[in-house]
């Protein structure tokens, strides 16, 4: 008997490197899912090629040939919906999803940041955490609404910031661990152990993982719920 | 020859349980200062007990007999230079500070607030950040300006939000934590290894601390800078 897997969209504007991940978390079997389409608001980012060397099917949707933010969402629905898709995960997608397709997939759209929302929501994130002067920054696994990164959080991993950080450093030490709690996070969703309810997460966890500080490459993380 | 001490004013509004914390702290030689006056903008609140109980001059100097703020800063400033207080220390003191105020003692006003600034300034806040459901709550000791729990951050204490968690349980996990963040950047203080310059904190840390998860009572927490 073959668990069946979950199908999973990810629309993308540029390096794709949390696609990459969630693909790897796929090819090796700890995201119980396969990724059936990637799609691009943009031409030519490198997100796109890293679909097409895992094989699977990409689609540019180019806002800029839709006469507004509803025709351009309807293109997306559509093909969304042709791919059968059952989550959608944001992965650096930069364009502002309407209410209209929020509730179209309600519950079904996934968002990471490179911050401890609700700090710091929006753009340059980094940049203007380093400036505040935060003694630590993160990332933030959520559902979608139609704001912007306002919606129920499903996990975060703390990073310290360091004394000599820039933007460059500390989003390298943030980006390593979105990549690990994003595939958590849909994880989770295909186990059937994560959905949103009434705008709440409810989330199915196990137990006896006391000890969440762990991490890759030195930087250590602190992450809850802890990974499972 | 002996180190010269620290003069410290803490202004409180209520319970002081921080005021007891620092208290103990200058007590036990941790932080090389002394409490020289304990002011409240109200009568009869637990924290003027705890500085009698430590033999600490005391002054109510009640807003509502003030005509407005400005008169009400200037007794306050007043007590505070008659006490010869080098270092004034916000501990659960509910009236915000002006510009004025601010601009007189700048770089010698420290504030504990119980969140990770910039997340969930203001009041309410252990409601506030369950009901918007983040996993990471926790302390942030930061300078004084004149915003509301806006000025650079000195150290800040990550604790994890747990399911059951509701306002108490959490205030009481981050509780302890502002106990131990806020008497070490008082030490440092004291030590004269943190002041702000042009808005922007300097510190000097000592090095080799590579672990600092650490907590009382079964409460984790992770702080950065690490104690020292």
């Amino acid at each position: 008997m073959t668990e069946s897997k979950l199908n999973i969209g990810v629309l993308v504007s540029g390096s794709g490197s949390n696609l990459q991940a969630i693909m790897d978390r796929c090819a090796d079997g700890t995201i119980p899912g396969q990724v059936v389409v990637v799609i691009s608001n943009k031409h030519g980012v490198l997100a796109l090629d890293r679909a097409r060397k895992g094989g699977i099917p990409t689609m540019v949707v180019d806002h800029d040939r839709y006469a507004g933010r509803e025709a351009f969402e309807m293109a997306l629905a559509d093909v969304l919906e042709q791919h059968a898709v059952e989550l959608i995960c944001l992965a650096g997608f930069m364009r502002i999803l309407s209410h209209w397709f929020v509730r179209r997939f309600s519950g079904r759209v996934l968002n990471i940041h490179p911050a401890l929302l609700p700090a710091f929501p929006g753009l340059n994130v980094q940049k203007r955490a380093i400036e505040a002067g935060v003694r630590f920054s993160g990332a933030t696994v959520h559902f979608v609404d139609d704001g912007v990164d306002t919606g129920p959080v499903v996990i975060q991993a703390v990073v310290a910031v360091l004394p000599d950080d820039d933007s460059q450093t500390l989003s390298a030490r943030i980006l390593a661990q979105e990549h690990r709690i994003y595939s958590q996070a849909i994880r989770w969703y295909a186990q059937k152990r994560l959905r949103m309810v009434n705008g709440k997460v409810l989330l199915e966890t196990r137990d006896g993982s006391e000890d969440n500080l762990s991490g890759e490459g030195g930087d250590k993380a602190w992450i809850y719920p802890p990974l499972s």
